[in-house]
Parts: C-alpha cells; sequence; structure tokens
C-alpha cells in the first residue's frame, strides 16, 4: 500500500493536482458547516431543568467555587462577590447578569477565510482527537508514545477531511518534544499543515500568547487585525469537584482580553469527581462552568464563550472512565437543554472507552455522536481518532469515524427528505407500474449520480465481491487509506515569508528557552 | 472455550441451576417491555406529511395495486373497489376508512405468559434476525448454507437475552431440511427452545395452518383460546413495485381469520423497485402496505396489523442494497411519521451491509437502531445478528447486538435523569467540598452499585489491562460468549405432554409430506 502510494507520488503530476482538487484518495463530502435541523432530545421537563438550574446556583452560592488564581480572585472582589480565602461564593444574579452577556453564536476565523466556523445556532462542528500521550496504529499493533511525526501525521487527516472543521488540541502529545518547545514545534506543524480554526491550551502564560503570537504570524495579521475578531480558541477544564486551576483561568484571561474564544469544560466523572446521580453530576459541571464563564463576561462582556461537558460515568468493576454509555448519552442531552436555558453554544465530544478500532469503539463513538446531535452540541471535540478513553490516537480510529462524520452530514441535507412534486415520483410509480423497476428510467436516470450517499471506507459490496478483494476488515481498509493519504497529502498554501516568519518565532522562542515546565 | 463450557456443564447442578436464574453466563438486565420516551425525530413538516399521504393515495387510486390472489381480488371487488384484471384501485376513503379499523396497539401472548409484548403505543421491542440463507462465524471464518444446527444456536440466543421480545422468522434458513418439511422441524425447534412471539412465513396455506397448529399445541390452547387474542404474528414483503403474491396474501388472510396479527412490510430500495427520491419511495412503500392492511380490516375489522419500512438505497457502485444509511434513516423517520398519522404501529429493522461483525457493522447497525428509536418503531425486526445485508446470520453480531440494545433499553429508564431533590445531590456536593472525592461518601455508597449500566461485552478496562488479558477484540470476545451461552442453555420448561403431542404433529405431518415446494 505505501509503495503504491510512493510509486503513485513520484509518478508525476496527476495524483499531486488530483489531490490539490482534495480527490486523489477518496472522494469526500465538500467543507460546509453542517446545519443540525433535528428537534433536540429533550429528557428534562421544564420542572426538571428549573431543578437543574436552581442546584447549580445553590452550589455557586453556599459550596462556591476555588479559584487557585489571585488574578481572579481580586476581580470576584472587585465584582462584590464573596472570596473566602480561595472560595468564590457568587449570587444566582450576579451569575446570570454575566452569563446573560456572553453570545449565543460566535465565528471563529482561521488563516484560510473559507474555513471560517460559527460557534452555535444550528452548526454542528467536528474536531480531531485532542491530548492523547500515546498513539496506536496497526502497522505498529501496540500503545506506543506520542511522536512528532505521529502528531504531523494526525494533523494532515485533521486538514485533509473536509468533514473535520476545526483543530483540537496536539491530536497525540509529542513526548519525543521537550516539553519546554512543544507548543512552539507542534504550533509551526499544525499552522503549516492546517488551515482551520486553532486551539492553544492554557498551560502557562507563555504558551498561550506564543500560540496566539503565532497564529496571528500565519494569518498574516496585525495586532488590531488579530483581535478584532476570534482567531482561535482554548479549551478549558476545571479541576473538579469545585475548582479552577492558576494556569487554565490565567489562559482564558489573555485570550478573552485579545478577543479569543475560550471553551469552559467540566470533566465530572460521576461517581468519582462528581456525584454518583447523572443529574448530580449535571449540576456541578454546570456550576463550575458558569463560574468561569461568568469571571470571563465580568472581564469582558461578550466574549465568545462555549459551555463544554464531559459528564459521563465509570466502570464499576475498574473505576476506569467509560464513553458513550446510556448515562454519557443522557447527561448530554440534560446539558443541552440546559445550554439552550442559558443562551450558550454548546461543546461535547465523540468519545468511547474501546482500546481498539473495533466494533465495540464504533457503538461508543456512535453514541456519543448521536448524543451530540441529539443535545443540541456546536463543537464535538475529539471526533475523530480516540480510543481508550482519550488515551490513545489512532489514524484509523480517526478515518473511521470521518466515514461517519460524513454520514452525519449527509443526514442533515434537507434534500434527502424533500417531499417536492418530483420527489414524491408518482408519475414515476405509474411509470413503471407493476412488473418494471426503477434503473432504467428518466426519473432515476436524471438523479442516480447524486441520490445517495457514497461512502469511502465502508464496504458494501456483496460477501463473494468481498473476500474476492481481499476480505478487508474495516480497519485494515482504514489504515490502508491513511497511509494512501498521508503520502499523498499536499499542505495548504502558505506565503514563503510568512513561514520563514514562523520559523524565526520558532527559533527565537526556542533559544530563549521556551515555557517554564514547572507546572 | 468449548472445553471449558463442557466441563462446567458436566460439572453437575451449580452452572445449571444459575442458567435458570439467567445469570450463569452474563449479568444481564432483567426482561421489560422498553417505553420508548423520545420525542420522535420528525423531518416532515405537516405539509410533508400531507404530501406523503396525497401521494400514497394517487398510488392506490391512479397506479393501482396488483394482487396476484384472486380471494382478494374477489373481496375487493365486493368492497366496491375497482378491480381490473388483477389490478386493484381503491379510492381514499374507502382506504382510509378501512385503516381507521385498525388498533393502534395490540398484544402477543405466547406460550409463556410472561413473555407477553405489547406491540404499539410508547413500546419498543426487538426481535431476532430472520431469514439469512448463510451463517457466519469466527470459528468457521466462512460463509457457510445455514443448518438445522446453526439456526438452533441463534434460537437459544434469542431466548437466552432478555433484550431479545420476541422470535422472528427462522434466524438462518437451515437448509439441510428439506424445504417442504423444514417449518415442521424448525418450529418444533422453536417451540422447545424459546417461549417468546412466535412467527409464521406466509408461504402455502400448508405451513402458516401447521405453524399456528403447533403454537396452539404448545400452549395448551384449545382452538377458541388461541382465536380469542393474538398468539403469534407474520410478516409479509410486497413484491415491489407495487404487487402483492399469492401466498403471502393468503397466509394473513388465514392468520386474522384467526384472530392472529400481521406486519406488512414493503421491501422498497430507492433506485431499483423504489423511486430514487426517497419521499416516492416513503410513498409507495406506504400505498404498498396500506392496500394489504385495507384488505385484512375489510375483512376482520379490528385485525391487528402493523406498518412495516424497510426503505433504503442501493450501493450507487454494485447496485447491492446498503443499509443504515443516511437515507434509510430518513425515510425510517419519515416512515415514521407517516404511522402516527394512520394510527398504526411501526415495524423497522436493525441491519447493516457489513459482511462482517466489525466496525463498519456497528455503525450502520447502531444508524440503524437510532433510527427505529427517532421513528418511534414498535417492532425492532433483525434487531440482533444480520449481517450482508440480510445474507448471513452470526452469533458474534447477535451478540454484540444484544450488547447495543440492553444501553438502548437502559438509555430508556427515567432513573437515569431522575432530578428529585437526591438525584440532584447538592448536600452530597458540599459535603465532598472542592479537595475530596466522591468515591467514599454515603450517597455513593448507596446508590453505587446500580447507579449505571454495567455491560457484558464492551471491555472498558484500560489498554494495559485489555492487553494482559489477551487483547481480545470485541468479535472474539463475543464468539466465547456465545459458545459459553450455548454449551450452558436451558431450554425454557413445557410438558411432557405438549413435547409429546409436538412431536407426533411433526411426525404426522411429515408422513402426509409437509407443504408443497413449487412455490
Amino acid at each position: 500500500m505505501a509503495r503504491q502510494s510512493e510509486r503513485r507520488r513520484r509518478g508525476g503530476g496527476r495524483a499531486g493536482a488530483a489531490a490539490r482538487r482534495g480527490t486523489a484518495v477518496i472522494e469526500q463530502m465538500p467543507w460546509r458547516l453542517p446545519v443540525n435541523i433535528d428537534r433536540p432530545v429533550e429528557p428534562l421537563t421544564e420542572e426538571g431543568v428549573q431543578a437543574i438550574h436552581d442546584a447549580a446556583m445553590q452550589i455557586l452560592e453556599k459550596a462556591g467555587i476555588c479559584f487557585l488564581n489571585e488574578e481572579a480572585l481580586g476581580i470576584f472582589r472587585d465584582a462584590g462577590c464573596s472570596v473566602d480565602d480561595d472560595i468564590v461564593r457568587m449570587d444566582r444574579d450576579f451569575v446570570m447578569e454575566m452569563v446573560g452577556r456572553a453570545p449565543d453564536r460566535f465565528t471563529i476565523t482561521p488563516r484560510n477565510p473559507d474555513h471560517e466556523i460559527i460557534v452555535g445556532g444550528p452548526y454542528m462542528l467536528f474536531g480531531n482527537v485532542s491530548s492523547p500521550p500515546n498513539y496506536w496504529d496497526l502497522e505498529i499493533g501496540r500503545k506506543v508514545p506520542g511522536t512528532r511525526e505521529a502528531c504531523a501525521n494526525l494533523l494532515k487527516l485533521t486538514q485533509y477531511f473536509n468533514c473535520i472543521h476545526f483543530a483540537g488540541g496536539y491530536p497525540v502529545e509529542p513526548v519525543d518534544i521537550h516539553a519546554s518547545i512543544r507548543h512552539l514545534d507542534v504550533l509551526f506543524d499544525k499552522l503549516t499543515l492546517t488551515d482551520k480554526a486553532m486551539h492553544a491550551y492554557s498551560l502557562g502564560k507563555e504558551r498561550v500568547e506564543d500560540v496566539m503570537e503565532m497564529v496571528r504570524i500565519a494569518g498574516g495579521l496585525s495586532e488590531e487585525e488579530f483581535q478584532a475578531r476570534p482567531r482561535m480558541y482554548t479549551n478549558i477544564n476545571s479541576t473538579s469537584p469545585l475548582k479552577h486551576d492558576q494556569p487554565m483561568i490565567d489562559g482564558c484571561l489573555r485570550m478573552i482580553r485579545r478577543g479569543q474564544a475560550v471553551v469552559v469544560t467540566p470533566f465530572t466523572l460521576a461517581g468519582a469527581m462528581a456525584p454518583v446521580t447523572m443529574a448530580g453530576a449535571v449540576a456541578q459541571s454546570i456550576a463550575e462552568a458558569l463560574s468561569a464563564i461568568a469571571l470571563f463576561q465580568y472581564v469582558r462582556p461578550g466574549a465568545p464563550c462555549a459551555i463544554g461537558t464531559f459528564t459521563s460515568n465509570v466502570d464499576m468493576k475498574s473505576g476506569a472512565p467509560a464513553f458513550g454509555t446510556p448515562e454519557y448519552m443522557r447527561s448530554t442531552q440534560m446539558t443541552g437543554q440546559m445550554a439552550r436555558f442559558y443562551g450558550l453554544p454548546l461543546r461535547s465530544s465523540g468519545c468511547c472507552a474501546a482500546n481498539v478500532p473495533d466494533g465495540q469503539a464504533m457503538w461508543e463513538t456512535s453514541n456519543s455522536l448521536w448524543a451530540a446531535i441529539q443535545s443540541g452540541t456546536n463543537m464535538v471535540y475529539h471526533a475523530a481518532g480516540w480510543l481508550e478513553g482519550g488515551l490513545i490516537a489512532s489514524p484509523e480510529k480517526f478515518v473511521m469515524d470521518c466515514e461517519l462524520l460524513q454520514q452525519i452530514q449527509r443526514y442533515m441535507e434537507p434534500e434527502v427528505f424533500a417531499t417536492g412534486r418530483e420527489d414524491l415520483a408518482v408519475d414515476a410509480i405509474r411509470e413503471v407500474g407493476h412488473n418494471g423497476h426503477f434503473f432504467g428510467i428518466q426519473h432515476t436516470q436524471d438523479r442516480y449520480s447524486k441520490a445517495f450517499y457514497q461512502p469511502f471506507l465502508s464496504d458494501w459490496r456483496n460477501f463473494e465481491a468481498w473476500e474476492a478483494a481481499g476480505a478487508v476488515w474495516t480497519p485494515e481498509r482504514a489504515h490502508h487509506l491513511f497511509k494512501q493519504i498521508i503520502a499523498e497529502f499536499e499542505a495548504p498554501p502558505m506565503d514563503d515569508a510568512i513561514r520563514e516568519e514562523l520559523a524565526d518565532f520558532v527559533a527565537r522562542r526556542k533559544a530563549e528557552g521556551g515555557a517554564p515546565t514547572d507546572f
């Protein structure tokens, strides 16, 4: 497979030109922002929404949230909240006033403006898996630490697939790069290999500021232009229960002050860092998220903020986190109801507990993705490539997930269920009558080539044809596609001068020692 | 594995007793009729519903439906419909009057009354895969013709899993039994290995009458008792486009006259036997189904009838049917809206095009099952064990699907999203505060063991623990469970006298030559 791709690449311009048209390896669906037209699934009654809201407000008012960030404590004091040591208690009027300032949708404009995204409203966007420390692929066949090369390959998939709308965190942690300069190298790779909306980790001021600077440079923007609209975002997790740590809040404050977007995603694992009851875990998650969003809105009214959910349950046998479970699905749906109640865009995930890209991986991921659809999720993190509860990134899983994401994109297209006169086809049905078939008639011929979703990975041949073609199971097919996509990948265009400026920035910051690693 | 199970079986009573309690091999969820509380997904506007209804009525009024059944033609003539040769045209008033007679829900009571099912309303029931001619399992490793043994094993799974509510057609065609007597042997196996609601194929009067007789005997029922309420059902397909064949209609007429239930499921593959546009394929499917249901309601007002959908699309490359596609999902949802419009229970399927139980099989099946939930489907046919567009039955897939069905069952349980005071857990959150965890507190201890769904097949351990346990992928885990379930299976109790009467019936009907095979 790799040899074949190599041959093609050496073979000259045709494959290259095809790749530039995005049609080399597979025919994929066009870039677009899917519009989720399904009415959300709402397990909570109106009283249920009020009950969770009230519980969240009680948590904020009585238990309070610990902010391990001096600046934040000062701001809350300034805002008139009760600050006792590092515990902040805020009353519901303040929280609701602040949350009311947040927009219900916002844009993020990456260096390629064609890849601008709208976060919020009916839009449903997908991003790559973020932050696994480990990597697995079929060729290696075991779990190995992430490398810069593996990370770059997954970034190429992120760029290649039109159904991936934004770049998340590192698709795998390149632990072969020292932590002090990792963000510089990976962001250089990210910004040169992709042109989609970019993420910065809130892990110390140097990282956040460096990444903002690199995104500004890559976009060829002045500081004023950079700040004029969101060009990137950060995603933070609280340290559940009821705590926000120093660097995450610091990073967000730096981001919003320069006009960038933040996503606040508590990781409330029911029975571990949150109550064993799902409504309780959701209420705690809401409280943790709103406390940070209130801070950001006080500092910068109207700052683009999204609320994230990562409420799931643990395996009762091992204590390991489980994902895509019935409890996960209902929690995500409940949080969707709460996000609409607060008027905030919602982030959830495409996740699973499975260790390899097999049937379990796909039913769990499928459950997660359906929960995202059902909850009205706007940003689906980890939508491609995630295994082992987020501890492994896998290119096969990435390709398999993209097949599923394309199907969701197609599912959202209104022409699938259009009921115009020609769609109802009463004349065609009369024409064919009781003994014919529809293959040859004009109504079919006119529509056939675009009538149905065409998968790039699913094998729809019968058993015999599939067997004759080598009896290849899905992960192996995905592996072949992965190798081919990487072999024929062409990076999106970037001005040489900008590329040089980026490289110079990286070199200078490396010479300065990068970022401290004592976090 | 097999050896181990064998040892256990020989080992004596403990495993046997455990099996009788249903807890031997796995701990599964209890038998219950899941209540689908999700609001259906409705892609059609009210005008869209009217448009499809009007198209279906136009088809019935103008194109007409071909009935290759003399008796049906006579009945339609008697009812005042236009009968031209074998084409029946019926006006919408007649159709709607007849369809209005059908109940919106009905029961089926099998020989074990604890396994009575309610078809319709909010209930969502699952049945085994039906009618594949071929069989595949991991041990055999290739596609082979079905046998009586394979069929019996799949029947054991049908009985074993509480999440399977009714027995469909033969879970695999036992082609090692001559077609003339196949129904006698398989029904003997079905009725002795399972005690769930039973199906009869409408393939000639002998088969239907024999199966009804065997169900009557197995239930220890007089003819009057048998007819007093539905004890079984048949499922028929139309011969799309716009045709019903002789034996299927004949079988249904025999069934409803003895008070039994029928499901009418057109198989309208868009672009082949139906228009390439999904709304057209759905309209045609509705017309075909309603024409038969109208007939049955004319003959026996109030006869228990369900409407089925099997509208999908073909692979544009090979012409092979595809399942679990975006088009399939929307068609199923649209048909759900139409079924509610007509007040009829709905049947759909858990299906896929994949040839082996891998990732593709599970994302396609997952899509099918979510479409069933979203459409308000009442009977999910083929919900466990289906591969290759229904041409292969697989025990691994059966076990994998049951894991998914259990998760759906759990998903439907209202306690997952309960918002009572104790669920909101505000006190527990205050108790744990900002530095603790929820593992040890009383609120967790009181609820922990039943708080979350516990899978029997998903492996939620981390990679290292999973690897240490042999790095077993999902299909292989399913295979092991399958072998163990079969090894420890104990048939449901049946009186010796009834068993003997059944055997005598089979012997007598075999001696008489069984059923003709010239269909």
